[in-house]
């Protein structure tokens, strides 16, 4: 099968039609048709397919409790609206890369594996890598099982309604214990590969923070200017804090996500939370922007007669990914080494088991949006670069 | 009926549990509630009661069609979360002031009505009194039918659904002539009346303008600032402006409702609209203090790689009460005459027939809030108040 036709199969999976991007969230009914195309494709390659009790799919050709399986794939999930590559092009680069490899008739030395994690984006529960930091242990059950969307529904509900059982959250050692490596096939997401593939060399530490200014609600007709406590001024002081802060770090900040009570044209609001997104290459930098953008919106909070707080959601440190298997796979594929600003169950994972990333050139340098796109041929010299490594890692 | 035994029974009716404000939209199920009230309120009284094909109730004590009829009344709807006393409180007023005059047992010589207008706050088809923008023409119906509801529901389907027929919309030229005074009683909505009952001089011009900013959705983490077109900056900024303008021109703008496309935490938006409320003493004013908005966040626009567009929705021209009624019932009432920054369905009404304002007494000038309120006395006031003026215009 060749990439174009595994692909055909799961474009039109989720995607919405006004804006052709994405809609793509963790245990609906868009993620329960992309586990159906999961096994389905499994089932045709004879792998034995395993969910866990996050609902991280597993695919196996061998035993895993072999151990010391080499393990590759993605997540499905989108952010609202985004694009066909983000994720999904790691799995089916992985089921194309293994009908490769099983086209020779020797079975590999070490399990190999696909996985598709849970909830990479945290676009319906608000936690990136939910999936990967449950498996690891990283982020606790009870906490990940309490988290609402924006219905209101908790990840616990939202489990049970998709027919999988929330006690069996949490972190699962035994099945971590059976990968030995770990490599993630994913869309370069920025202008900074110039080649077809590239090898990730770290993962730019970042965060989530919320900003949630609290003022007055009141009538925007006869509220005078000077009686007002209006939120929405210091959240909007707050923006363009943030934005100025990054750019004199050399850092990335983005408010992407706003929230307004009552969110009505004539009132004045009483409440406006903002999400803040921030990256910078290490960790000093990113504390001194966040602490930049807080103090500064806490001054114009005192002018505007309202509060702010800046509170944490998920954080995440800098990612430096095994560098033996990084040098191994770079020369191996005489590829480009690049650092990146995105976020990857691939830098949960690397801080239990060696983890590598493979990056295909974005010729835009767009991603979470319905623009976002690869070329076929880059995607094709992904697959070729995935199969060679995992010839590489899982034949001895 | 005392105030308080009235006003007991509208409460509960729409009141959201968590912020204690109301959800009063037109045509929803709470507003089929509020509609049973009136009714039954109107039925109790022995009062005839119509539904005009706007949806606009009426009660009649005595024969409408005899003309020249003396009619008060306000609107049941509520902004998101608003208060309880925009809108209701001159409802429930009239039918304690009928109850006072009918206790008389003398009919009047004029008939008398009571109406509740649909939709004067604009909250869910977002056009400021829709009611009686309809039954006066001010609105056109195709237009109005058109609109749609934040989830996408047409006006023309919304009241399909509550069982009032969509065909029926439009101007009503012959119910409207025989309305020969309208006197609405309202809570004053900021600090500017310190006795319990004044009369309204005139409405401030006012306006509804949405801010379109359009960039480009990418990824929060591998974007690079220089190379982003972030809309959220553009609106950031315009915020701050119109605030700016305002306070300059002695002018209220107001950005109280946001919609932000797709609203992801890592993804910078394609596309922000807010929504921009702008109030002056005179249209001048008030254009000046629109176009400094718009041109200084199109220079921002050009900074941000962006492009923005003001957009009116809906704007009223400045109103002056009828001066021979709001005299004769200023010296009637011995209150004060003081002008309002809000916008009434008696200011669209003024524009065809003799029309005066009662405002009861803001203690706290807050308004389109879970924290509005006046005094049970005050209130008793207005009800009295509203008595005499009733009895003066009604009865020769």
């Amino acid at each position: 099968m060749s990439f174009a036709e595994l692909w055909a199969g799961l474009l039109p999976i989720g995607r919405d039609p006004g804006s052709g991007g994405y809609l793509r969230y963790s245990w609906s009914t868009v993620d329960a048709s992309l586990r159906g195309w999961f096994a389905a494709e499994a089932a045709a390659r004879g792998l034995t397919v395993e969910t866990d009790g996050n609902g991280n799919l597993w695919a196996w050709w061998g035993d895993p409790a072999a151990g010391n399986a080499v393990v590759t794939g993605s997540h499905f999930d989108s952010v609202p609206h985004g694009g066909a590559y983000d994720g999904p092009l790691g799995i089916a680069s992985a089921f194309l890369a293994l009908d490769e490899l099983r086209a020779n008739g020797v079975p590999p030395d070490r399990p190999l594996g696909i996985v598709a994690f849970v909830e990479e984006e945290g676009s319906r529960f608000g936690v990136a890598c939910l999936g990967s930091k449950l498996l690891t242990g990283t982020l606790d059950p009870a906490t990940a099982l309490a988290l609402r969307d924006r219905d209101g529904v908790t990840l616990a509900e939202a489990m049970d309604d998709a027919g999988a059982d929330p006690s069996l959250v949490g972190p699962d050692p035994e099945r971590l214990s059976r990968v030995g490596a770990l490599v993630e096939l994913h869309i370069e997401q920025g202008r900074g590969l110039t080649a077809p593939v590239g090898v990730a060399s770290a993962i730019w530490p970042h965060g989530r923070w919320r900003i949630d200014v609290t003022g007055e609600a009141n009538h925007a007709g006869t509220t005078r200017m000077a009686d007002r406590r209006d939120p929405m001024l210091t959240f909007a002081f707050a923006v363009l804090a943030a934005n100025k802060e990054a750019r004199l770090q050399g850092a990335h900040a983005t408010v992407g996500r706003v929230r307004v009570e009552p969110n009505a044209t004539n009132a004045v609001p009483a409440r406006v939370q903002g999400w803040l997104d921030a990256r910078a290459a290490d960790e000093e930098t990113l504390d001194k922007v966040v602490d930049a953008i807080g103090r500064r919106a806490t001054e114009r909070a005192d002018r505007d007669g309202t509060t702010v707080a800046i509170v944490p959601e998920s954080t995440s440190g800098a990612v430096e990914f095994d560098a033996a298997l990084r040098d191994r796979i770079a020369a191996l594929l005489d590829a480009p080494v690049l650092p990146t600003g995105a976020g990857h169950d691939a830098g949960v994972l690397s801080a239990y088991v060696p983890t590598a990333m493979l990056f295909v050139r974005n010729p835009t340098g767009v991603s979470h949006s319905p623009a976002e796109y690869a070329t076929d041929d880059d995607c094709v010299a992904g697959v070729a670069a995935l199969t060679r490594v995992l010839r590489e890692l899982a034949w001895v």
